[in-house]
């Protein structure tokens, strides 16, 4: 048997955590005057106090976790807050259904960006913030997530990013504590300049603030119903950058400090990942100035931030990409599939993954050739086991089971084919937008059932902690034994 | 550098093979007193001209073909077969254009089963004759490519069924011959059979001659618009119980004889198989009940039909199930990308892959609760190495990649979402019908570009080929070494 105390006491002190937060948009509601800083005062103390109770009922001295115990504290840590976090949203003026409140929450903490807010417009600025803030607090729980819990459970061939002292110990160690903190340093850092850069380039300070902490956490809830639309082309530019940044292993930023630029282009995920980025940036350009769509300012401009915001599965838009023809949708719907880099708060099967795969279709290659010859494979200077291989070949099979799942749920829902699959691969990759007149980028996902909202924070749920965390959950061996 | 004799060679054989079997339609068509007769005359004897003069410029006294002569011979066959096999649509009276003439031969041969043809209603008997043949020689070719070649050239993981006797040579050998003639027996056999079944149960003749072999061949090409869609039940149900059959390895039926039905129900994939094919039947059945389609016996009859259609890669239909509701088109579409059991001449990535994934899950997960645990993997009693996971694994990334690019490919022409990408991958698994209006079970790719018609031709044949066996053509090292 499990035994569950320390994963509860973690629990709890996350949730007087989050109940913290939730005086900041009270502040902001206060300051403007809005009623609403009353919903955000009671979801602070609901949460506070349970918070405190699981403490308290599960006081361990010293909090250590074993490789069961993390996949269960890590599903129940992101089930659990959406759960609370949903409580302001719920006690609104905007007076969402609880359904509706749980997917918004899901979405922000797993950086998805998916809305189930109609209008934006009437939002008070508490909830505009406070959707900041859970897409801010996700990408610093996803980090701590991706450096520590992760490859330390070897899901989905993350045990390739196993620092030294993980490799030999079956408990969480000390040192890593460094790491994670020099990352999220890091990450903070980028908020920070990447909402003074937006607010002296001309955005509002407030949505500089909101779209700036949307951004590094990849996340994309925006104030405005049109996203980025109405922003000029420097700011789509400074947020292609940012989006960029936010897409990149943040503890290598830290190195930057120390050793130059040259740290992070040496690293061979980022650059995959940024001629990757920049090669269907020039794809979709060449395509809307072939086709005539746009001249080649304007079509280099939104490929880049629309292509850039869906690779990176952050997920604003700057256009109703819907417009652009078959070509583009298709195109966008394939990146849905993509991700950023490991050690960063994009979602998505990730770069890494997608070079372990063409190692793999390489090798065979030589070997169809060349039966007998002799393959070694290496990433990024570490050899590359046939377990590796074998993990991360079982999360691509695993994102595409869990898709094709939620995307037969949500048909049976009565939705279309497009809204299916697309908003089964959205949620399953943390993106956000789908595809479609109803949740492509300028819809939202407002109209949709209360059951097909739940599935899709369950998809959106089990795509961030890259499936085998939350399915193991599933198997009678993992309580068993 | 490869000697490349004995391909021509043999590709020149087989062309005098098809020639020869071009003399069947013309013998319907002067029957029926059709004009079109003469245009098989001609397309025979050019055919024949060119297979003659092959054979004679490349002679060769001992046909042995290598590992590379093999990819080679097994591309070019599909490739030059259906340049020619497309003479006697173009030279008809319904005067097919080329590229949709070539589409609809290549669509034959690798038993897809998709038609370029508007309206089938005007073709001669000739043609249609011409249709079922093709099936069924792209059929008999299938099967011996996969009970000679694919294991032979470790495509896909076949390797897991070479014959004892291939696992030590480099060259092709005797006792195979054997078994592809007692399997190409068993194949014949079945078509006479299930055409005697369906013209006792009061099908057209001719008709019954045509959809037997489209039947068997898991091929699909009708003589109908409606392809099965005003048969009565019985006729359903044989339809049914014969694509499933053609779905099974069909070496296994000569086992039967000697021991009973038990020796095909105690092979792993064939359990597999039908157990699938059940529940997906039993859950679609049941979807049409529930949303009140229809009655349980129509449900259940049209269901089984239609599911066995696509899954066997036939491409039947017996019903417009555009009709019915979101969720069945999205199951039909996901259902296009599951396949036979391999022995057979389904397409797609075919049970026994989806098998070894399974397998592989299920290690996975064992792995994550117990990390230190020892799994040893089987397959029917073989065990399953690490090149065999690899190889299944490259094929399902190779499967996934054709299909996204021609996805691209094909909405790029301007084909809607829907459209180019169920096109894409009903080409891809040789399955027939995609969904949506234009190629949905009801439609038909003669209103497609003709760039779009030879997109499709291309991934048909990628499909049909396990992807390595043609794409291995275009890396230079395959040429050089």
């Amino acid at each position: 048997m499990i035994d569950v105390r320390p994963v509860f006491y973690a629990v709890g002190a996350l949730l007087c955590i989050l109940s913290v937060f939730m005086f900041v948009p009270m502040l902001a509601d206060l300051a403007h005057g809005h009623a609403d800083a009353s919903s955000f005062l009671i979801s602070a103390c609901v949460t506070a106090f349970f918070g405190v109770a699981l403490i308290l009922a599960f006081h361990v001295d010293d909090l250590k976790v074993d490789r069961r115990q993390g996949f269960l504290l890590t599903t129940l840590a992101w089930l659990v807050l959406s759960g609370f976090g949903a409580l302001p949203f719920r006690f609104s003026a905007m007076e969402m259904n609880y359904p509706a409140a749980y997917f918004e929450t899901m979405s922000g903490l797993t950086t998805t960006g998916s809305s189930a807010i109609a209008d934006l417009s009437v939002a008070p600025p508490g909830i505009l913030l406070w959707r900041g803030l859970l897409n801010a607090l996700g990408g610093a729980g996803i980090i701590v997530l991706a450096l520590v819990m992760l490859p330390f459970l070897s899901v989905g061939g993350m045990q390739l990013f196993r620092t030294e002292s993980s490799d030999r110990s079956e408990k969480l160690f000390p040192r890593i504590d460094q790491i994670a903190g020099a990352t999220i340093g890091v990450y903070s850092g980028l908020i920070f300049l990447c909402a003074f850069i937006y607010a002296a380039l001309g955005m509002e300070p407030f949505d500089a603030v909101v779209h700036a902490m949307a951004t590094i956490a990849t996340g994309g809830f925006g104030n405005h119903a049109d996203s980025f639309g109405s922003y000029p082309p420097s700011i789509l530019w400074a947020g292609t950058f940012f989006m960029a940044c936010g897409g990149m292993p943040l503890a290598l930023f830290a190195l930057i400090l120390h050793r130059g630029p040259r740290a992070l282009l040496s690293d061979t995920q980022v650059w995959a990942f940024l001629m990757f980025l920049a090669s269907a940036t020039l794809v979709m350009a060449a395509w809307l100035v072939l086709v005539g769509k746009a001249p080649l300012f304007w079509s280099l401009t939104h490929a880049a931030f629309n292509v850039v915001s869906i690779v990176t599965t952050t997920g604003f838009a700057s256009d109703d990409y819907m417009q652009w023809g078959s070509f583009a949708v298709m195109m966008f719907l394939f990146l849905t599939a993509v991700g950023g880099c490991t050690g960063s708060t994009t979602g998505g099967p990730k770069i890494f993954r997608y070079q372990v795969l063409a190692m793999l279709l390489r090798r065979h290659r030589n070997e169809t050739v060349m039966p007998h010859a002799v393959n070694v494979r290496r990433y990024g200077g570490r050899p590359v086991g046939d377990d590796v291989v074998r993990a991360v070949l079982v999360l691509f099979a695993l994102f595409g089971a869990t898709v094709i799942c939620l995307a037969l749920g949500l048909a049976a829902t009565g939705l279309d084919i497009e809204t299916s699959f697309s908003g089964a691969l959205t949620a399953v990759s943390n993106v956000g937008p789908g595809i479609g007149e109803r949740i492509g980028p300028v819809g939202s996902f407002a109209q949709l059932s209360d059951q097909a909202l739940w599935m899709l924070s369950f998809g959106m749920l089990v795509g961030r902690l890259e499936f085998t965390t939350v399915f193991i959950l599933f198997s009678r061996r993992f309580w068993r034994t």
